[in-house]
């Protein structure tokens, strides 16, 4: 695919010789990220190693109308990196400094390219806590977490990554730098634009530079694992715990994504023959209090018919649960080619859901495993392909979803609690939403970003 | 005022007769709100005693292009409930039932007319809190606390009215009603309406229903009240306080703030001779978390200059501390005419802030009174008239004004941490908010809002 003359004398222009390249193999290269086998192929790459210079890349691609793609780490799972009008993409993947951790505000300024963990474990060297923590967390950046306004296990406690936002730089599709936020606490002047982009998946703007929340980083944790015999009573555990106890993470696994992580990591599963396991983090800053919400959570788990209960008191054996729970994802995935859905509902609904994938997927003969964020209402429902014939999965997959998401959007959820809606799940969003929320979506999407330049095809239908 | 004949034709068929009226005392009564000395006509008052008649009240009124200026509690600091343009003031006061206290998913689904204090208690009952908690909470709406974004004492541990934002029901300008959010903890489908609702003041959107989160209600608290010889030392000592220790409130009164209080209180001042008092509260789910929570407090206090530490522990000692610390707003207001000031910077400025101001005062040979949120760098500067004559105050004050707003700006500040723009503050706010930011706001005002029937004057200034 050439690139456009004009195009590649504007980059030239702006940037040096080794921040954008049309080289065939780069840009097969950025031209997947994590969802599925999809894959589109680009015009040029750019990855400036500057946030500077992202106002003129985007003054030159509203000129020139150039579909502009924002790129973080890559690894979203609704395609929200596809380059699916081609155009550019722009990785943000080298402006990649942590530029202030302020202990006495308990913020920090980072460059949209700093990967998660690596923020995590700096801010943790000085006593603080950045909680937002997506399993992709050792290759993905704050800013694709942003855009996409990820999650974690540890969002039940401390919520997600717009929960964390204080402040952000904004490059605006016509090239213009917007600022809302810093480090002030609290800001009531005019409309929340911060919260606004979170989360808009690279469609009204590429986020630059972002001020986020710090917290006290827990001196103390444990973490607990209860098996079930029933996926069904393993629901009715986590909806247990939560009662004047708030866990910091509550995750459930059922038994094949038990066994697949596990034989993933070449480990024996943790309790053979358990149908459902919940993997529940406590944390707090004296061992008292810790030891307080364990037994207490405990108690609650084996009420509620945890066959067994036990506990990880020491790193090494939490950091082997979290490994098991990490694995999941891919362990699922490798089972089969799949689709994964990302079905979020009040978190008294989770059983209602899962029994009713569950029913959805016997009913159509194809196989499911389910696990996430249950103290949440977080579910991870990955259908699998398995042996069928490619005819087979793309006839009787989309009303497979349909069903899912109906049957979540009735129980009171959304059909995306993390992923985002990006390339993959366009289609169904007017399953949750009406015909004003969408109208509402558009109008904003037209005020902002009129000439559709930034991240086309994404969010809306058709 | 004679009310358009049309327009009253248009309300009779959608109220009753005790839902409307355009008596003159009526009128009057709903056309000031708890700013300053401010008085505005509408034509009509309009009280729906169910939030199912807003969206014909809005497609009347934008069929006829008339005014629409919501109203909540009445309590606002800023005229964001003032009808400068005349028109309809839509109350939302009678629109009062909490139609749902859900334990399971811990949330509140609420009409915009809930007195904040009466939800708090109501969920008090069943163990759960709703932290928000404006000084007026007795008396504003949860509706008005969406529409400024309403902080107070506790947002310093628990956040603002945002944080606690979960879903809602918004009438649109054209009368169509959309649907945000929900019960669900997570969801990323689509950009984050609920959060741009959310203090825009009532300028995009009626909102008719809220969904709220809840959290466990502490079991234990305890009030702490340090004084301190000096402001400066005050302030110090509010620094001194955060080191992996969230208080849940962390209030600094200068000494001129805590007579004011204590005489309209008629009570004795708590530490005569104090310059500055802080009223901190820490609390937790244990006594020894809360004792150990106040020990450390304590002991950075004394070593931050505390000339003077008690302690508060029973629920009758803490309701006197709170009840001085709420009493100030009113107490300050009563000494003369005043203009309020909310100016929000991170927390390590607030001495820079606090001290900038005295000598801006200084200078200017007028008198502030500060005290707030300082936990927060939170300050609210209130600006006596006393005997100027009317000239000098209305000559002198936007120049005081404009300077410590500048100065406010200067520290990474915000002109309102809380109290919002609305009428009195919009010719400031191009100091805190360059053009790009004006006109992105202005977009989005554009999109949601086309006639501009919405709260007009408000937010955006000339």
């Amino acid at each position: 695919m050439a690139v456009d003359q004009v195009l590649a004398d504007g980059l030239g222009g702006i940037l040096s010789g080794d921040e954008w390249t049309v080289e065939r193999e780069e840009l097969e290269a950025y031209g997947h990220d994590e969802t599925e086998d999809l894959s589109f192929l680009p015009e040029v790459v750019v990855r400036p190693k500057d946030p500077g210079a992202v106002p003129a890349i985007l003054e030159l691609a509203h000129r020139l109308k150039v579909p502009v793609t924002p790129r973080g780490g890559g690894t979203g799972l609704s395609g929200g990196a596809l380059p699916v009008r081609g155009g550019i993409v722009l990785s943000l993947d080298r402006c990649d400094r942590i530029l202030e951790i302020d202990t006495g505000n308990m913020v920090a300024v980072v460059e949209p390219g700093v990967i998660t963990q690596v923020l995590q474990e700096e801010v943790e060297r000085v006593g603080l806590y950045y909680p937002p923590d997506p399993a992709s967390r050792g290759s993905c950046t704050i800013g694709g977490n942003l855009a996409e306004n990820a999650g974690g296990p540890h969002a039940v406690k401390y919520g997600v990554t717009s929960d964390y936002v204080m402040g952000l730089e904004v490059v605006l599709a016509n090239g213009k730098v917007l600022h809302c936020g810093g480090a002030r606490r609290k800001d009531v002047a005019g409309y929340d634009l911060a919260k606004l982009f979170v989360g808009s998946e690279g469609t009204l703007g590429i986020i630059t530079r972002a001020t986020l929340r710090l917290v006290p980083q827990p001196e103390e944790r444990a973490v607990l694992l209860a098996s079930f015999s029933s996926l069904r009573s393993g629901l009715d555990g986590v909806l247990a715990v939560f009662k004047g106890l708030t866990p910091s993470a509550c995750e459930l696994l059922e038994r094949d994504a038990v066994e697949a992580a596990a034989r993933h990591l070449g480990r024996p599963v943790p309790v053979p023959g358990a149908e459902a396991l919940i993997v529940m983090e406590v944390d707090g800053f004296t061992r008292d209090d810790v030891e307080r919400q364990m037994v207490t959570a405990g108690e609650r788990l084996e009420a509620a018919g945890a066959v067994d209960v036990r506990v990880a008191m020491t790193r090494k054996e939490r950091e082997e649960l979290w490994a098991l729970r990490a694995a999941t994802g891919e362990a699922v995935k490798a089972i089969s080619t799949y689709k994964e859905e990302d079905c979020s509902v009040p978190r008294s609904r989770i059983g209602e859901l899962v029994m009713g994938v569950k029913e959805i997927a016997r009913r159509a003969g194809i196989r499911t495993i389910c696990y996430g964020h249950a103290g949440d209402g977080n579910i991870h429902v990955n259908i699998l392909r398995m042996d069928a014939d490619e005819a087979t999965w793309r006839d009787r997959l989309p009303a497979v979803i349909e069903e899912i998401f109906s049957l979540t959007v009735k129980l009171g959820g959304s059909i995306t609690g993390e992923h985002g809606i990006g390339w993959t799940q366009r289609r169904y969003l007017p399953l949750q939403l009406g015909p004003v929320e969408m109208e509402t979506l558009k109008a904003i999407k037209d005020a902002l970003d009129p000439d559709a330049i930034l991240n086309p095809g994404k969010i809306f239908p058709g």
